[in-house]
């Protein structure tokens, strides 16, 4: 019942991103006066301008082996963060909500939250949350655009990853969000198998069954916070090497892209600023934006971005679409 | 200093590589009438039988579309121990040696010493640490062959890897020993890069040197000990799915080989029983040999490989030849 929802529901996202591939590809061609379909632009959603302009060239300088900035495949590494860089973080992280069905009641922040929650969820098989996981995707809706979370996910950030994956990078997440939730549907709706999804993580025992057969439970003991300094922490955990590109959206990014800068070579740090109510949110005090809890882009974080040559993405002026869904 | 030793380490394992691979191509084709390379034997080193038969079936069955127990790429993990599976674990572990340079005085279990280890090193810089273990592999010797310790691979279980790999399985290293020490030479020495070793894993902190440049230490906290039900545990944090193909040699792989057989459709578990005194070490309570502390593969293991349908493989009867250095 629970897969066969959420089959239809991946079918259904499914049919969603190859209309609107093609309809992109359509689009591409009435205004790239045919050009045929391998040299197409990698990045139809992007505007022209400093940010698309960084992207490709920093693609270009570490994937022709000529270039004195040539990286080897092997450590194309590219890090995004999720919430608010790769999708809708307003009003509430889609997480938040979820976890908020499951541990009702009066809670603060996000932390206190994830330990509320990490505490109700110990002890369940670890499939069981996955199955719990799916079935609200396939049914919560953003108060907003009444859609699937799945669905709010950035159109030029997916082109990014696509652009990057077709030069030979690693794409990994790196997000405060838990692991074991974003790992569900990330191949999915990303194209990043659950190897390459980096979140806050917690412990899991292993047991067995009455039959004998072996299983994980969930357990409250925090292995991992992936915010902050937790993001190069991370990274350190699961990948092993330095990222050469990284991308998010608020001061839970800045290790992330500190660390990333701070290798030789060529580097690509980038920061997504929310800056268009219109299409979708306007938040970040650095532009004297409305201050939300939610990934917050503060003053410190923007002047740090100049002085470290990261690079600013205006939703606004940056992106000619925001969502697939878009016409 | 360190570097440069090091490079010149790594030519000389390259060169030896090299060598190895030309000597085994040579006797391939004096053996095999002149096939041609392509369809060159991937596991020259194995003897025919039950051992072989198995790996070969099962990289068929889960390749070959038209199977029914075909596994698309993407699932196709396989997880491999180190110590005694991969590489020579007798008379000491290669990093208890290590850690014994590190850290002397009187010490008894590998759990105590590597708590010991781990609060000795908190505090140092992982880059510092990274050096110190390439001085160390490129200095220390076995003392039974007088060779660097990464010359003490199993040539068997190298060609495994590669034919798994060339079939678009995905590697991992699983191992009891610590991740940051057994990173620093996997992609060389297995051709498994950092981000598929999984190990006994501790803390890191990021801070500031006084530039400003980021960098980490390591820290005391021990975030994952990978042995025994540690080990599934283990890659569920960091791959997040089930291998479909596992390899060890001890009791401490036990639950990654139940994890790993308890899955639906095609599975391979494999256990090196180390039977050969004369070309390497023969142990194991199972079958009347010494019992050591190092590795242990006990009644118990032997009979639920039975039970559970694992393969064991004799390094007597199975392997040809067991270093890449032997003719």
């Amino acid at each position: 019942m629970t897969l066969s929802r959420s089959r239809r529901w991946f079918l259904l996202l499914l049919g969603g991103l190859l209309a609107a591939t093609l309809l992109a590809t359509a689009a591409a061609m009435a205004a790239g006066a045919g050009a045929p379909a391998r040299t197409a632009d990698p990045l139809p959603s992007w505007n022209p301008g400093a940010a698309r302009d960084g992207i490709v060239r920093f693609v270009r300088q570490t994937t022709d082996p000529a270039s004195p900035r040539f990286v080897p495949p092997a450590e194309r590494i590219a890090t995004f963060d999720q919430d608010g860089t790769l999708w809708v973080e307003q009003p509430v992280y889609p997480q938040v909500r979820f976890i908020l069905e499951k541990v009702p009641g009066a809670v603060t922040t996000r932390q206190e939250l994830e330990r509320l929650a990490a505490t109700a969820l110990s002890g369940m098989p670890l499939d069981t949350f996955k199955a719990d996981v799916r079935q609200w995707l396939a049914t919560a809706r953003h108060p907003r655009w009444q859609r699937p979370y799945t669905e709010l996910t950035y159109q030029p950030m997916q082109e990014l990853l696509g652009y990057l994956r077709a030069n030979a990078y690693k794409t990994y997440m790196v997000t405060g969000g838990g692991q074991d939730f974003v790992r569900v549907y990330a191949e999915e709706v990303y194209g990043i198998p659950p190897e390459q999804v980096i979140g806050s993580a917690g412990a899991t025992r292993y047991g067995y069954d009455s039959s004998g057969r072996p299983f994980l439970t969930k357990e409250p003991r925090l292995l991992l916070n992936d915010n902050d300094a937790g993001k190069p922490e991370g990274i350190q955990l699961m990948i092993g090497r330095r990222p050469i590109a990284a991308f998010g959206n608020s001061t839970g990014d800045r290790q992330m892209l500190e660390y990333t800068k701070a290798g030789d070579g060529a580097r690509l740090a980038m920061l997504v600023l929310h800056d268009d109510a219109r299409r979708e949110y306007a938040y970040g005090p650095a532009l004297g934006l409305p201050d939300t809890k939610v990934g917050p882009f503060t003053q410190g974080l923007h002047d740090e971005a100049g002085r470290q040559g990261w690079i600013v993405i205006s939703m606004k002026n940056d992106w000619k679409r925001i969502f697939a869904f878009e016409r």
